[in-house]
């Protein structure tokens, strides 16, 4: 008797069956979901936290025009977006869901006729190299990427290894088929961003070379190798160079046209062949952090043939082992896709920044050798500290104690001694507020994750905690709060340094500082320093302790807060929210708090203010599209009605996860977002990241299974799932009930049954 | 009975005394020689080949103003000009001697009061850090050279060692003393050839950063460690960087004051003291190719504590070592002092390029080690392989070793698979014509100085006068000549591949090539394509075979020569002078023609058209400043007339070398101008670098030891040597008289005795 037949027969159920088909999870990725408006993601090929990310990019805008800021820009932070009609090339690089944006280098573009070097524009593409594309003629999966560009019918394929990029570009036939490789090319782009270029053709099948920008990263060098599968018959190369003043060698070869030794602010080159009706020419592209050797030497040792369909099952047999490490059961297709594509969307970064030998660029500019730890890039630690992190302790907790090692890396290399704030290609960005590596090395040493030196750790901790000169660190601590007149975003910056300063105490805790605890413990408490009683709302105040008079606890600018406003922001309190819950007048008034932010209108004239989400970002003036309000729908639990609590996070999970390519509220965040549906998915969520206990939430699973790392799993059911059921009944784990609601990250680790009971009645007990 | 009384009593002569005080040649070096008008020396410190020289600079003037070329900064080759009223600053790295120019990296300049960052201007001085200065409170002696800055009347005193530059600044008391580290600074420097500056501030007395340039050399980093001997109070940078449209992080920091994470396109710095009446503050700044640590290695390998006059005596002690290769008696002090600052000058370049650790960028752009060899950089060789290098081959052999083997490194990572034709910092610059590594090399392997796989080098040789695509040789392969059609510089480009490939087939027979023997036999014969015997001289020829119509012999501009007109250059086919002879009519016709090149008029006109040199930089129409020349007098050998070259080589080492700042009549050329008078001061010259013979002149020493590396020397007397008694009566070695003038390297490069008698009447047996 085959499975078939036990359906046929009623004895085993549909569900069962998705979970049958566990071999083929990556079936339920969409790459596309989320490249329609806000949700930034790419559409492209890579591989698990891959450092290569090839995909499509529909514009090239300038970051600026006249040199003031291009709003228009904002929509291409990965590149592509879904409603534009042509595509301009393939790019190496691509940060998912961020919402300022770098990258998008080693750009390549397969032509025909005469060369044009020149992108064109969206509306008159034959006036360059881009191309009309159909979303008919588009495929997008896990490790896989193909699409028919319409002006020569040339069909593009993509796939990648972790350092490699690989291309199978199917021509007509032509005697002037060609591969422009655009190295002026990038995302958030301007004049004087490409700060240098270097190509060096070695043969006429491999070239090497780098490109060296700044912007975004101040000092950032992409070296790269390639090789074409066929050899080119004649290539060339245009110099975008009027600062370049001395040129008396220009006399001695010409440069335009097989010079193999290019080096100039901005290269541009075309690989020129013959190709027959049909013939597939192939690239294999990879890059280094640290030498363009590094990049040869990473292609041999990851893509040695041209075997490109090889390398789309490699890639995608890796998805699968990484999707794997959550086999849920959902109620229908659709939110298997979802939860995939969440689970794929937050496997994409940080990315790998290290050459297949162990070398890589340090923040010091220096290039260094990682000793016992994978090192990795692209840390967007304002957005990931909240779940996404806490989600790889939980199913990816060697990565994790890679990542915290890598960001120990990084402070020993930072002249500044700061941990990373927002890093990327051996630089930091600072964007954002707080210190949130604090969080994420708290969370990982207290898990027992991270398993470094952790007195080292607390050390780096503190010592960034005590950067004075950024960004009203100083005035904070001696004032216990940022000053507005320090800081344009005092309040944000004050409520997340007292969380980060909470990790730090309870670490020293931990390794028995007392002294660092305390200090610690007491500037954990300085949110309440900006709670301003008479109105009941966190609000900023200058140095001289005076509240700042003009103040609207709906707008998001000017009003000490960054990407959110008072209404959201008053609630980030996550280390002492029963505190904050008594400041903010009790229980009572506190559960009327939460139910207006999620039932009153937000005025259109403050949504438009809110940055990087939709309109179906937000519920009432709920913003879930942006992080800071992440823990808040799970508040109801200490205002002692968890109900509350289940039934908001069942409409957020419906309201901002769809399959459409516009299927995000808001910018992914570099898997922030869909860590986020994962932990509610699962039905509990890690209020405050650095203490052991999860709050219960309401599953959207019908069962799941975590796979852990050490080879235990963890099985949750939520009986009597359904779409109404959003209710829980009772929670157990291990047949014991959870009264609390609270669930310790310690008592799942090693694996257990928890047990949902749902309901469509609320619980009020 | 002393010395002294020897004097009295007239039994030794005072030349001897010169010779007694062999323990201070280093006396005699006057490195102001050459630093007014057109010598294009810098005065200050370095030791001998070093990688750093750390020398005043009394402008910055722009490369290019305008989008067009400076003609004013032509003048600042090595960044001073000895009759400029002020000094910009102290950088530390300088050309010796060059007719285009580059460098002049990490400018420091001390300065009191008001922080200024900009330099001003020579006229007003008080608008920027620049100071005036006079003569009178300059020193300047081999790697030692002291000013006072009348400004803030600090006196600054400059050493090195191979790798650091030493900085020892005296203060009056002040509370605001700075130190300028202007990294926008530079010798032809112009908007935008600052690729992107770093700097990273260590500590309270340790900065570490780069330079990144284009220009001469299209992809020049130098890498710095700065320490100084006492902590700043405080510092600040500001940022010359229109062109970092984003700059979201400024907000973070204040990035003017105490901000130690700097990057941007120009970077300027001030470091700030309090010091005391008469405070000396001591810097140590270290380069390196490759890295910011490997700087800081070199510095603590070289420079590991502040004692600033032992480094001057360590240093001058090298250079005592280095002159001694030569003791020379001369006929009086300001020969002596012609003699050592000529050996001092051809001490100077290429210099190492290697870090201690064996580590250097490679022309590929990739990181390399050194293994056997110290690598060495700024090869310019249309120069130096006439006498330059050729003078290595007698007293510095194994250093001539290690400069072909850094050659043969620089053609196994060049992509276009050339030897280097004037290389600098991991960069071709393609300048001048020929490609004369080949004669280097094949002189080094011939003469048994380079020890490497010679089969590899005559690969390396052929392979580079192969390169069909670089000026002309393509066309010079098939037609046997470059068409005026196809390179500007037609005529000299033939002329010198011709001598090239002559030097290829003597290395190809040696290694019993009998192929590559024939056909650059054969090509060496190609300057006969170029004579034109109706005028007797070489004359451009076009494509089609037809000599240029308008064509003036006294001409350097549109002629097809580059620095010489073809009176000049015509006489360039080294390799086969008494075929070239037998060409222009003969023995009698072609002496007439010496004798009329060296005592016509050359009207003001042509003059003017003449790179270089000064009025005093020829004689007749003999362009001694620039050097197509430099073999020309000793022709008169093959005219068996060696009184007239007897006769003008005296006219000429004594009209062209002075004591002066303006002792040098042209560009010093890296060496070349010296180690011509080197030879010639000796006796002979290397005619055609590549054979085994000397030619014989006259010398003006009375007497030499020339100290052979292999432990024997070379005793040169020259008996009844006077200021009249230029000719050579006759001349022996080892007792056997020279009866054809011709002096084999062989012969001498195991020491022996070369004995001049001469005479104030000329020999014309």
């Amino acid at each position: 008797m085959n499975i078939r037949s036990l359906v046929f027969l009623g004895l085993i159920s549909v569900p069962y069956l998705l979970k049958a088909q566990e071999t083929k999870l990556v079936q339920y990725v969409k790459p596309l979901i989320g490249t329609a408006k806000m949700g930034h993601t790419f559409p492209g090929a890579t591989v698990p936290f891959g450092a290569v990310q090839l995909s499509p990019d529909t514009d090239t805008l300038s970051y600026a025009v006249n040199g003031r800021y291009n709003g228009d820009v904002y929509k291409y932070c990965a590149g592509y977006q879904y409603d534009d009609p042509t595509i301009v090339g393939f790019s190496h690089t691509h940060f998912s869901g961020t919402g300022h944006s770098d990258l998008g280098d080693i750009q390549i573009m397969p032509t025909q006729g005469k060369v044009q070097l020149n992108p064109g524009t969206a509306d008159r593409p034959q006036d360059g190299y881009r191309s009309p594309y159909s979303h008919a003629n588009e495929r997008a999966e896990a490790n896989y990427y193909s699409v028919l560009l319409d002006k020569h019918q040339i069909k593009a394929e993509l796939t990648t290894t972790t350092r490699v990029g690989l291309h199978r570009y199917t021509f007509k036939e032509s005697n002037a088929s060609h591969l422009i490789v655009d190295l002026t090319a990038g995302i958030y782009n301007y004049e004087g961003k490409n700060v240098w270029t270097v190509v060096k053709v070695l043969n006429d099948s491999t070239l090497v070379g780098y490109r060296q920008t700044n912007g975004w990263s101040r000092t950032r060098t992409v070296y790269f190798a390639i090789k074409t599968s066929k050899a080119f018959k004649n290539y060339g190369a245009k110099y975008e160079d009027g600062k370049s003043v001395y040129n008396g060698f220009w006399r001695k070869f010409d440069q335009q046209n097989n010079f193999p030794d290019l080096a100039a602010h901005n290269i541009k080159l075309h690989l020129d062949f013959d190709t027959k009706e049909q013939e597939a020419i192939l690239l294999k592209v990879a890059l280094s952090p640290v030498s363009m050797k590094n990049a040869l030497a990473n292609m041999e040792a990851e893509a040695p043939d041209w075997n490109f369909d090889g390398y789309v099952k490699q890639g995608q047999n890796a998805w699968e082992k990484e999707l794997h490490k959550i086999e849920a059961e959902m109620l229908n297709k659709e939110d298997l896709v979802n939860f995939y594509t969440a689970m794929y969307h937050a496997s994409l970064m940080p990315t790998v920044y290290m050459d297949s030998n162990g070398e890589y660029k340090g923040l010091d500019q220096e290039v260094h050798r990682a000793e016992g730890f994978t090192n990795y890039t692209s840390f967007s630690l304002w957005d990931t500290f909240r779940a996404f992190h806490p989600l790889l302790n939980l199913i990816n907790p060697s990565r994790n104690a890679d990542i915290v090692a890598s960001m120990m890396a990084h402070y020993n290399q930072s002249v500044l001694k700061m941990l990373p704030i927002w890093s990327h290609y051996a630089n930091d960005n600072w964007c954002m507020s707080g210190y949130h590596s604090v969080s994420v090395i708290v969370d990982a040493i207290l898990k027992g994750v991270y398993k470094g030196d952790a007195e080292a750790a607390l050390a780096a901790c503190v010592q960034t905690a005590n950067t004075r000169q950024y960004e009203g660190i100083g005035a904070y601590i001696d004032k216990g709060y940022v000053p507005a007149d320090v800081s344009g975003t005092s309040v944000s910056n004050t409520l997340e340094y007292a969380y980060d300063d909470w990790c730090i105490a309870q670490l020293a805790k931990k390794l028995g500082k007392e002294d660092i605890y305390t200090t610690f413990s007491k500037r954990a408490e300085s949110w309440k320093s900006l709670y301003d009683s008479t109105i009941g709302f966190m609000r900023p105040k200058n140095s001289a302790g005076k509240f700042q008079e003009k103040f609207d606890v709906l707008d998001t600018h000017g009003q000490g807060f960054i990407e959110g406003n008072s209404w959201n922001y008053s609630l980030y309190v996550p280390h002492q929210p029963t505190e904050m819950m008594a400041l903010m007048g009790g229980k009572k008034r506190f559960e009327s708090y939460l139910d207006s932010l999620f039932t009153m209108e937000l005025p259109d004239k403050y949504f438009e203010h809110t940055e990087d989400i939709t309109r179906d970002g937000i519920i009432g003036n709920y913003v879930h599209g942006n992080e800071p309000s992440h823990h808040v729908a799970y508040l109801y639990n200490i205002t002692k009605s968890p109900w509350k609590t289940q039934a908001r996070v069942r409409q957020i999970i419906r309201n901002q996860y769809h399959n459409g390519h516009a299927g995000l509220g808001g910018n992914d965040d570099c898997g922030q977002m869909s860590a986020w549906y994962l932990f509610t998915a699962l039905g509990f969520y890690p209020v405050a990241p650095g203490e052991d206990n999860y709050w219960i939430g309401s599953p959207l699973v019908k069962s799941a299974k975590v796979n852990l790392e050490n080879g235990r799993s963890l099985s949750i059911v939520a009986r009597n799932q359904s779409e109404k059921n959003v209710y829980v009944k009772s929670v157990s784990l291990n047949g014991r009930k959870l009264a609390d609601f609270l669930l310790p990250y310690s008592s799942i680790i090693n694996g257990g049954e928890l047990i949902f009971e749902m309901s469509n009645k609320p619980n009020k007990q």
